[in-house]
């Protein structure tokens, strides 16, 4: 064998649900030994004696389309440990799905420092779904609709997504919903601010978890009758959990995803910092961040992901007039971390789990990504358990002018991460650059079928 | 006391869940006594010695619009042993709901042979919702829409279904839907039919019970944000039963019916018969008819009403031009006497709770309708377990020209029914006349309220 | 086909879970026909119109050791409407099981009124159990033990307990137990005794359901180690009822009967009545009477029988010198059918489940008896449902001078019944002489492997 | 403030469901301070980057009597990482309870190298249970008995329990069970003894997981008739954890334990090992492994303690005269750590939980003991999480000539202890000596109270 690029000794392992001391050999891009007590020679050997080597994260969830593009967002998930992000390549009314999806491919492939992939997002899927084969053949295979907004124009009605995933299954796709019930939104919505109700109360007041539970159900339902796998992204509330466990226990392909901000932030952040902390679905309770460690330590949400989407300060108070979305891969991983292991929430292969191996299994990307098997992509993460810091956002990578976790302290970060077998971030500076990543296709017809297998037994674990 | 009207000596009186043997004195149109032995003077002593005694059977739910007019429908009614019917008087698009209020009220009051009151039927909530407090105040205060069926432009979006419960709550109304995703359905239909299927099978496999079910799920969880309890007409599936009963330990509003066709015939009428056996949502099998049934005893579906709607029979196999609905009112109690007494799937007592007690609570017609207690209106009905007869359409008093029992033979049967204290149905033949029946004010604030306190007992005893 | 001997014209046949018109045609004891208007020539034409024609009550639970010998509780027995008795042939410790057993079917066999079979009784299972393969050769194949009473030195312990039904298990038999912690419940009286405390209440604070619900725990346990199919006698409480349903649940082989006392009768009546409402289990709450309801109903209770043991009066208060027990076959179908059929709790057709297929089904007498079939022994009981009685310890036909109902008032009575195409019991009087009846040899294996067929089907009904 | 004894610099600091980075400041035995970044001048400072510091571990579940003495068991102990123990104080027949519990005392007094407190052990509570009030006054408050060894005349039947319960109850201490069904078992035993089988088989065919649960049911039932709180012990099995949450649902107060060699061995152990293996209630399945991890996470057991009872080998094959037990405090730590913390089983908090808070908690040791606020004692112990070890008989402490880890290597190892502000154990040396553990008096009724509101939480969070 040639000699090694890379000798990671001395670390802690967390891969496939165990943690281990071993020391990893990656030459190639690649990972070419796992096991105790390495002696090779490489030309570079890190010290990861009391650190956590974890694979790279991925987010699955990131909107590079506001202040952050896909460059912009690529730099910022990479500061925070990620490896692999996954953008919603989002088709405008009016507009070609292949259009957006070869756009943000194209950005990407120049613009990227981090390997990335597609889901395909339709704002009209009456006119764009009939290009899904199309997607599915260029390796973007999972299609996201939203079940809400249609004062945006963005809403997909039940006609239009039976009918979408019905197409995506047969194109062997996943169908994805952003689930809330839009119109009972907005006719509460009418309704109080006509009253002359402070915005952010009418906010709160309108987009109700049970109005979101109640869209999930109804996505399941409809894509249970297309047969068609369906990925549920940002659960925010117990109310979501209730109905992603009973689908499960039916046996349903349902995938559910939650976010940073779900878990650790509450409505309290919107009456506090107004239009900033204004995110869709909303911050909801204590209850609920608590109701979601649960779901995600018991096998009920599979995974977690950024949703990152930062977007300009709106002048003044018009909160409705703000957009959604916050600032969130950078931060991700330090603060679940801190919350879900420090706080004792998960054990930390669970963390791993549904970081890393769960996104990569679902979207198809498993073993090259999510994994640190022997062949797998030198895609690594060293966490320092013990660096403790604190989130301002003057050190933040997004191009957004302020963060929801503004002076949290947290503990354990990541100080290293390598891209097939190249260091891109080392305390805090990026060693990559624009046009580094590649573009990932997405496949999740087999992967999808893996998962469920592996299910089974993690359900037994936990 | 002045002369009895009737004394009916030695019948079983099966009321407030109990079986007793009993004599009732009737006069001035109320039951006066009810005990062992009466031995007053009375213009007509009826014998009721190996007979039952039950109140008069209350029909929730008939369409007094196609074969059968109000008159008609009050008619074929009465021949069935019931004494209360409440119509639903629908508003077409671009009329006022009053007006279709006024005119079934006198309609029922010059034609019907039998007391009645209405529910208000909204096909355009969004111009006829304003005029619900006017319909409570005129003794009208439960309202239906439908959730399917746009392609006939019935259907109710969720922002009106939103916008109407929270008009009803406002009330002191009660919410009513059919509950079925159209939407989703008619993708379905669309493609099928499209494909060149055959219409019976499409009909089968486009109004799924998923689809059903989501629809209850949808409509109870907004009629819970608007504070409005919730009356779900005619459910059919196994599927159904879960949602509401799930709703109900939650402690939800929520009321649930049943109807004679869904716990007695399944789809394969629809093959046999074509069109005749169309109705919706569609019948089911037989795990479902079995799931009604336990849901029955156990307290889940409250109420047994006919949705008696008898149609023409269309020419040809044109099942997608064919109305919907089927004659009900007539065979409902002989039908589910003999399925749910003789077949041992409910107890006797249980029967006279789901087909009179509950609908006269639910209505806020209790305890004038819907008991045998001293004081209520001399609604009885009594009837002969011992007595068999064959539906035959010959035989039936609707104006329809088929229906889906024929050659059903059925053991136990009304023999002789009163109306305040009149007889007016003896061995087949009715001594009533149009114009007899009076107007009912139904009522859902109370009503419901003394319903929750009743059920809980209930649920003890089952 | 020669001349009929019975026809018994239309009644209202109850059987095999559905009610139905019928005629019964009946020769040489044995059902030869059930069908709608039977015409033909019969030595006997029986009017049953207006009644319920039920199989012959099993009374599967009776001790002829007290007051009422065998000859004297078959009487009764006949008298409430019951043609097969399954006595306990009790073999007292020092004696020989097979004595017991060929004392007791001699008994029979010269007095008993009705026929009947017999359970193995062991006081002394250690010297007692290896004649039970002996026992099952001889048509006796279910055995039962007490798990209290060690004052009496009728206690089994869990060596001998194990020990038993593994031989049980080995010879094709059903072991049988009552249940309840006696070593708990003496520390207990031992103590309360000694503090001075009334003995009514003694005996009520320490017969605790939560130590019989462990008795039914362990029993199960320890029976199914052994593979030994358990039959628990007399459940009387809510926790029992928890405990067999989680059994059933886990697919054990594992039966349950109550009895008219525990369903209709409180612990009020031992501080009223005392010593003669001493029984055991003891008499508990209203709450107990409907989780017994319940458990009947779905399909978790699956007999009730009477266990009749008439005692003598005690003169004075000494309580606990009293012996056990009470007569109850009589009075069984009345009080049961009062307040279970009258009171709502069941359907007629799950009563007869109970009270005729049930035990006819777990002791292997099914379909000779338990069932109207074709082939079937002529045992009937014709039930009026409208009559009414009242019982009164001076018109029951047990020898004791006691009745727990005194004054009952109770709607529906057997009026006439039939063993073997004989009436043996008309208008109260009963038409049959010592020695009439014939023992029968029960079956545990088959039959109970039938009877688990059976029940899926059952518990899907209710 | 005087000049610091230590200061524990730089490590993660487990304790009360979190981790943090934080320093410690102890003085004179105490932790006087908890907080980032101290800077205080000590005599010692202990570099705890990269490492873990938890609470002491508690172990409370030795039984000091076979090869080693209380001493010998207290050094093997402190090598494992713990600092406090509960050694169980048993009189023998014919013996005084406090004469035990005194010479237990002394031994500890004079011998124990860590504070310990006692648990009563009574072989004969007919004859010693009248002590329980002495030895709760000498604060020895829980009392354990054995449901099984009938033929080591070492078991108490449901009489004594009854009883000894209602004496504990009276004197505010805690009962606790040996829980397996001694009679069932000995039956069994018996019989294929006798059938000449190989006695490893027998053993395993014998302790069956069906007779632990009964008489962990059985227990718990007779307990809650005394109002006697209740822990049980080595719970081996996922019958015992169904039949404990049972309990818990109905707020019963009881506790359940289980030992690492039930979370990570199986029964092959036996049938390998041999007699060395031969441990009560034995090692049972994979499956069993699985369902207690699950059970120590979602709280339904409280605690991990060792069992300790390291036994001589046997020789030959008389592996049912061979006593019972193993070594296991030494290695409790290390195994538990490892099976647990890298196998995902639990976060690293809920481990803290279960071998320290939840022991102090449930005994009233806590806050002294089982956690790191300011005020404890300072008991600490440091984790390398990334230190190897391979357990080997040749280097541990017991007296014992094996281990039945022999050959596992572990990851994550204590490296230093502290007691009350004195290193005890570092690089595996021993720095403290006979004498130097004080005595503790248990209390178990405010205790547990406490514990008790806590565990809503715990629920809540797991």
């Amino acid at each position: 064998m040639s000699q090694l690029d890379y000798l990671v000794k001395g670390g802690l392992v967390v891969d496939q649900g165990v943690i281990r001391r071993a020391d990893m050999a990656i030459a190639n891009g690649k990972i070419v030994t796992v096991a105790a007590d390495l002696a090779e020679a490489a030309k570079r050997t890190i010290d990861a004696r009391g650190k956590y080597v974890l694979p790279g994260i991925i987010d699955a969830h990131t909107h590079p389309v506001y202040l952050d593009d896909l460059q912009g967002t690529s730099e910022a998930a990479a500061h925070g440990g990620i490896t692999t992000v996954i953008h919603y390549a989002y088709a405008k009314p009016g507009t070609k799905l292949m259009e957006a999806i070869n756009q943000f491919r194209q950005d990407g492939e120049s613009g990227s420092v981090l390997d990335f992939a597609l889901h395909g997002g339709l704002f009209d899927p009456k006119h764009q779904a009939e290009e899904i084969p199309m997607a599915v053949a260029a390796g973007v295979t999972s299609f996201k609709m939203f079940m809400t907004y249609a004062k945006l124009k963005w809403m997909t009605d039940d006609y239009q997504l039976m009918r979408t995933f019905d197409i995506i299954s047969q194109a062997g796709g996943m169908g994805m919903v952003h689930a809330e019930n839009g119109l009972a939104t907005d006719y509460l919505q009418d309704k109080y601010l006509q009253l002359g109700r402070d915005p952010k109360e009418v906010f709160v007041a309108t987009r109700l978890a049970v109005l979101e539970a109640e869209a999930v159900n109804r996505a399941i339902a409809i894509a249970q009758v297309a047969g068609c796998p369906l990925y549920i992204v940002h659960l925010t509330a117990s109310e979501d959990v209730e109905v992603v466990a009973r689908a499960r226990e039916k046996g349903y392909r349902v995938f559910a995803e939650t976010c940073p901000q779900y878990l650790t932030l509450t409505s309290e952040e919107i009456f506090g910092q107004g239009a900033l902390a204004k995110i869709g679905p909303p911050l909801r309770g204590k209850q609920d961040n608590q109701a979601l460690w649960k779901a995600l330590a018991g096998g009920v949400i599979d995974t977690i992901a950024s949703d990152h989407a930062p977007k300009q300060k709106t002048k003044g108070d018009d909160f409705f007039a703000a957009a959604y979305g916050s600032p969130s891969t950078e931060t991700m991983f330090p603060v679940v971390y801190d919350a879900g292991i420090n706080g004792g929430e998960l054990s930390l292969p669970r963390l791993v789990q549904v970081m890393c191996e769960n996104p990569a299994r679902i979207f198809g990307l498993y073993p090259q990504k999510g994994t640190l098997q022997v062949g797998s992509d030198a895609d690594i993460v060293i966490v320092d358990p013990a660096l403790t810091h604190t989130i301002e956002q003057k050190t933040q990578h997004s191009h957004a002018s302020y963060t929801l976790y503004e002076g949290r302290t947290c503990l354990g970060r990541p100080i290293l991460s390598m891209q097939r077998g190249e260091v891109i971030l080392e305390k805090g500076t990026l060693h990559t650059s624009p046009g580094h990543g590649k573009f990932l296709r997405t496949d999740t017809k087999d992967g999808t079928r893996g998962f469920f297998a592996k299910k089974k037994q993690e359900q037994d674990k936990y």
